[in-house]
C-alpha cells in the first residue's frame, strides 16, 4: 500500500462524494472573541454515524475489489470507526465484521448493530483484540480495515479538510485532533496539496501526548496509558500515520482535561451542536491560545458528536468514570 | 400599529439583514425515515441569542423613530425575548429595561445582564409583571416592546419563514411551535403571501393548549395555567397574534410533555444539535404523525436552543421541577 498523496484525496472525494454528507461550516462569533481569531469549524459531528470516520471507511471499502470485497471487511473497534465500516460495509453489500471489546457500552454495541454490523467480543486489552481480529479474519476472509493505519483510510479522512479548504477559501491554520493520526494525517495531505502556506496543527490531550512525544523522540512512542476523557484520542500513532505526521504536521499543542471538558460545554452552549470530548481537543487549544492564532483565519476539525446523553461530562462524577475506562 | 403584511415582513428582512443571521437548514435522513417525509429545518437555535426572538425583537428596535428610542425600550419577560430586546437595544445604542420575575434562573439573569439588559425583579405573577413594567416605562420614557403581541415583532418573526422558503424552495408545509403567537403568526403572513398553497401549521403542547381552544371557540382563551417543560409556549395568544392565526392557520396538533422530552432528544442524538423543548414541539407532532405529512417536503421552524446543561428534561427529576415552574 503507497502512502497517501493529494491525487488519492481527490480519487477518495470522487468515490465517497455519492454517500458522504459535504458537511456545513459553521462559525461562531463569540468563540471567535475568545480565540481573538476567525474560526471556521467543519462540522464532521453532521457527517453520517455522526463522525469523520466514515470518510476513511467508506473510501477503503469502496476502493476493494469485487474480489478482496467478496468476503466482506473486518476491524477492532469499539467506537465511531466500528460504526462507519459497518454503514459503509452495508452501503456495498457486503458483511463487516466488528471486533469489541466485552466491556463495550450498550449504546456503541446497539450502534453498531443498527447498521448491521457483525460484533464478536473479547477481553477488553489490545492483544485479545488483535487476536481475535486475526482469528475472525483467519475464519471469515475478510478483508481487514484498520481504523486509521490503512493509506486508504487516510485518504478518505482528508477529503473533510479539501472540502473545508473549498468552502471557505485560504486559511492561516488548520487544527485536527490527533488520535491514532489518520484523521490529522489526511487533513495534512490535503493542505500541504491545495494550501502550502497554510500552517497544519494537531491537538492531542495532555493525557495521551504521544504525538507529541513521539515527534520530538523522532519514532513512535505508543500511547500505554491514555488518561483523558476524550476516548477518540487514547490510540497510538502508527507505521503509516508517524511519518505523514512527522512530514507536515508543524506542531502538536496539548490540552488539559479541565480545558477539554470546558470546552465542550461552551460549543454545546454558544454554538447550540453537539460535539463529543475528542471534537473540543483542538477548540480548547485554539480558546487556551495555545497556538499563536490571534488575528487568523482558522479551520477547525470538529471530529464528531457521539455522545451518551445521559452520562455527561460536566456532570457529577462522570468525568472520573469515563477517565478510567479505556 | 396596522396588522403586519407581506411587504412588513419584506421591510424586516431588509432591516434586520445586516445584524441577525440568515440561519442554515439542515435536513436529517434518520427522522425523515421517522417522520415519513422530507423535513427542512430552519435552525433558529444558530440564531444570534439562540433563538428566533432576535429578529422580531430587532425589527422593532430598528423600525423606533430616534424620538421614540431616545429613552431606551422595555419589556418584562424572562426568557429569550429579553435576550434578544437587550441584544437588540445594545446594537442601536440605547438602554433595554427588562422586568423579570425575582424567580428567575441565574443562567437567565446573567444571560441578559451579559448583553446589557438593565433588570428590575418583581413577583413571580402577571399582574405583578405588568405592573412593574408601567412603572418602570412611566419612570423611563422607554418604548414598549412587547414579546408577541406587536407588529413589527410579528413582522420580524416572519422573516424566518421568508428564508426558509428562499432557501429550500417549495414546501408542502411549515410548521411552527406556538406560545404566545408571535413566531406562527410571522410564518404565516410570509408562507400565505410567497407560497399560498403551503399548509401552515401550528404545534402546541396538550399541557398549554390554548391556541388549539381560541381556535374551537372562536376567541381567546387564555392559557392560567400551563403545564409542560416547553417554557417558551407557556403564553396566552395576544389580540394581535389571535386574528392572524385565525385567518392564516389551517391546523394546531398537540403533543404530548413525554414526546417532547423524547423528541427534543432524538434531536440532539440524530442530528446533533442543541434545541430547546420549544423547539421540539413541532418535530415531536411530525414524529408522532399528527399533521398528514407522509410523503411530503415540511418546513420546520427550530426555534431555539437555551437550555440549562445541567437540567436536561431526561434526567431523574428534571422534568417535574420544569413542569411545576413558569
Amino acid at each position: 500500500m503507497t502512502p497517501p498523496d493529494l491525487a488519492a484525496i481527490r480519487q477518495a472525494a470522487q468515490r465517497i462524494r455519492h454517500y458522504a454528507h459535504r458537511t456545513p461550516v459553521l462559525t461562531c462569533e463569540s468563540l471567535n472573541r475568545i480565540a481573538d481569531a476567525r474560526l471556521f469549524f467543519k462540522c464532521e459531528n453532521f457527517q453520517k454515524v455522526g463522525a469523520f470516520k466514515f470518510r476513511g471507511a467508506l473510501n477503503a471499502v469502496l476502493s476493494l475489489t469485487d474480489d478482496e470485497a467478496k468476503h466482506g471487511v473486518a476491524t477492532h473497534s469499539s467506537g465511531n470507526h466500528a460504526q462507519a465500516l459497518a454503514l459503509a460495509a452495508r452501503l456495498r453489500g457486503i458483511p463487516a465484521y466488528i471486533v469489541m471489546p466485552e466491556n463495550s457500552s450498550r449504546v456503541k454495541r446497539e450502534a453498531v448493530a443498527g447498521y448491521g454490523g457483525r460484533m464478536t467480543f473479547c477481553a477488553p486489552t489490545l492483544v485479545a483484540r488483535e487476536h481475535t481480529l486475526r482469528r475472525v479474519i483467519a475464519e471469515t476472509g475478510a478483508a481487514l480495515v484498520h481504523p486509521y493505519n490503512d493509506s486508504r483510510v487516510i485518504a478518505g479522512q482528508g477529503t473533510s479538510a479539501m472540502e473545508l479548504l473549498e468552502q471557505v477559501g485560504d486559511l492561516d491554520m488548520v487544527i485536527a485532533p490527533v488520535g491514532g493520526g489518520g484523521l490529522v494525517s489526511g487533513v495534512a495531505i490535503a493542505v500541504a496539496g491545495v494550501s502550502p502556506s497554510t500552517r497544519i496543527i494537531g491537538a492531542e490531550p495532555e493525557g495521551a501526548d504521544d504525538a507529541l512525544q513521539s515527534l520530538r523522540a523522532g519514532h513512535i512512542i505508543a500511547q500505554l496509558d491514555p488518561r483523558t476523557i476524550a476516548d477518540g484520542l487514547r490510540a497510538s500513532l502508527g507505521d503509516r500515520t508517524f511519518p505523514i505526521i512527522h512530514a507536515l504536521v508543524h506542531d502538536i499543542v496539548t490540552v488539559s482535561e479541565p480545558a477539554i471538558i470546558a470546552t465542550m460545554r461552551a460549543v454545546w452552549e454558544r454554538m447550540k451542536i453537539v460535539i463529543e470530548p475528542s471534537a473540543a481537543v483542538p477548540v480548547a487549544a485554539l480558546l487556551e491560545k495555545k497556538c499563536d492564532a490571534e488575528g487568523k483565519r482558522i479551520g477547525v476539525i470538529l471530529s464528531g458528536g457521539n455522545v451518551d446523553l445521559d452520562r455527561l461530562p460536566w456532570m457529577q462524577g462522570v468525568g472520573q468514570v469515563a477517565r478510567s475506562a479505556t
